[in-house]
């Protein structure tokens, strides 16, 4: 069992609550409003922005060039993502000056910001499996949408399941799941493991709440509510 | 005018979010729910923790000794905000166990979070602000919550309001203001206000937000609504 | 005037003692011991491994995505350089492994880690005053040793004074000048030039002993003298 | 065998250099010239004040209130022993406004900035590992030179060998190693030994070149030579 199947094991409430979370099965549907979907990838692209500094992060806690040139990998992914992400939103009516003038909702600034600590408190570990529920949950999740796209090309949330239900974001899951295994070797007693599945685990709930976030608030407002 | 007071003009819409929230009205009446009182008092004790790791970080932020100093003196009333915490906790029935088993809500990650990356990001200003609406609105709240407390001796929330209506918390906000303002000068050319005027307002957001998590959700719940 | 001109003149001396260094001087003459130049292209390796961490670092404390696109800029260029220095020293009879099990230098530690904590500990303006010695000083001191080459086609150093001397280092060097000048208008107030001058000339000195250690310690030595 | 002794043992070399150095059999022959002694003095004090901000760090870094109550500890005792130093220093002619107004010597910035940076981009035992040369080592060699104080009461470094021959140094020592050994199992799987005892050895190099700088250099010099 991979060092991530453990995590999830351990976690398999949060990650339920996660991965089958409402917001997914109205996606998937096709019935979720269109003002939701578009509220979410507004914080969505705030969200890239900060995952792209946690790429930089992990760069620089790197210890031998290969983990500083997989840490710069991963931002420049992030980087390139957040410009498929402004030509993405302008297909669904929003510019990129709007998404700059929208503030951070608190379940962005929670997830974002828990995983920015959680790499700069800790170490490569941490900061891998404080990012693992985006990166692994999302190929997860475009994965098992894809029947509903195959069942309906004119789906209208088509794009979005493509994208995480493609070979490339399937590759890097796979290899975030190893590179996991491999920081899990280098950094990891058994004893840490219950430390380590906490930040799993919280990290899981902050995606949860991303979706819920998703669900309820209208663009800018001001609570979690 | 103070720095402080700018930023909070700057802010006012979310600053009245933040201040006159609900969940303050509830207990400012005594009607707030027992059990939401327990719930923000569990999350308080995990927000504490965080803040004094943003205490300590002022202390490593520091360029001189008496920088260094400040930190260690906020980091000192941290920990020993925390003691004070399990007492109060006690009194409601609520054990250091219980406590520490809770899992954080994103409204404390948010907002914890947040505060110690912008410090991190940042500079000393930086984290001082992103502090503020939590050190000198509770004081402020404190302060107009005592008549409350005046008119009823046997208020329910009574040494909530007591504490931070003392003059010890009075004092912490007035060192709190006058600490921005001598950051101001050292860290702050004008251009850079608005900047600075945006973490102050994200920062009391994320605090509105930890209300309304009070109002909403039981312990230990997975979302944001 | 540039902020960094303000920067230079106000560490004339610690600059001086940098850029006329008698190492410089050795180099320019072509008299410079081939074990010095070996020993020096061996620390300035381990040199740019933490320098590829400082610019993974401007991007994770970037505010807005440009911030984090120059940082990833400055990382993959570092990135790069390791490569491009790694098929220098080839010619020079040294291989990666040989440089990978060289132990870092005091001075080598000295700046680098320096520059690494004036960046962590202070904002985007810190982190690049601390590193201009380093991207300025080297263009300006390879267009002064140009002449040089041009006089002797076969001079011993001529890969390293072309690489300084060309017109990338200059264009970087100017960049940098640049860069400098829009962080000083976005972080400093006057009041704070001296401490942001402090950071500069310290740098400064730590690159005067980083040549100091290439006239005077063999490979691996264990003491700074 | 404690994890700290394994360091030790696996940088023998390294330690020998440092705790045998030339500087300390000078310093316990009552030989070492009154200007050396003063020169390493101040830096020590610059070097303290960097110390203080390790601490702090350690507190940041702290998962638990256990931890950041022990970083605090460290903090606090680095903040009192600067004020220590500086009546130490005053009986040696030397006042806080010279200490202050001394540019901190590259030895000096090696080490603090490596274990700055070494725990900055690690974790708590990397932190602990890299301030052990100085918390350990200290400890042993005041250990080392009692009895050249029990011979001669009058010995001009009386103060400087009893503060660190004390029961308090010997204790804090003692303590150290303990801490170690406890973050070992936490953090250190048997693979990740030799990263953790390069960074052993690196520290320990940077106190040995820290001596070195006390023989040689006059205060505010500009190389490392």
């Amino acid at each position: 069992m991979t060092l991530f199947q453990r995590l999830k094991t351990a976690a398999e409430a949060e990650w339920s609550a996660y991965t089958d979370h409402s917001f997914l099965h109205q996606l998937e549907a096709g019935t979720l409003p269109k003002a939701a979907f578009q509220n979410y990838l507004i914080q969505d692209y705030l969200f890239l922005i900060q995952f792209a500094r946690a790429y930089a992060l992990a760069a620089y806690k790197g210890r031998t060039l290969a983990d500083i040139t997989q840490g710069l990998r991963g931002l420049s992914a992030s980087v390139e993502e957040t410009e498929l992400h402004v030509r993405l939103c302008a297909r669904w009516g929003i510019s990129r000056e709007e998404m700059e003038a929208t503030p951070e909702h608190p379940a962005t600034v929670a997830y974002t910001r828990y995983v920015l600590d959680a790499g700069m408190r800790g170490d490569l570990l941490d900061l891998q499996v404080a990012l693992a529920p985006c990166v692994v949950g999302y190929a997860e999740i475009g994965a098992r949408l894809q029947p509903a796209l195959d069942a309906n090309p004119d789906h209208p949330y088509a794009d979005w399941i493509a994208e995480y239900a493609s070979d490339q974001s399937q590759q890097l899951a796979t290899d975030a799941v190893a590179d996991i295994d491999a920081l899990g070797e280098r950094f990891l007693p058994e004893g840490r493991f219950n430390e380590v599945a906490e930040t799993f685990a919280t990290a899981t709930r902050m995606e949860a709440a991303f979706w819920q976030m998703g669900l309820e608030t209208p663009v800018g407002a001001q609570t979690l509510g």
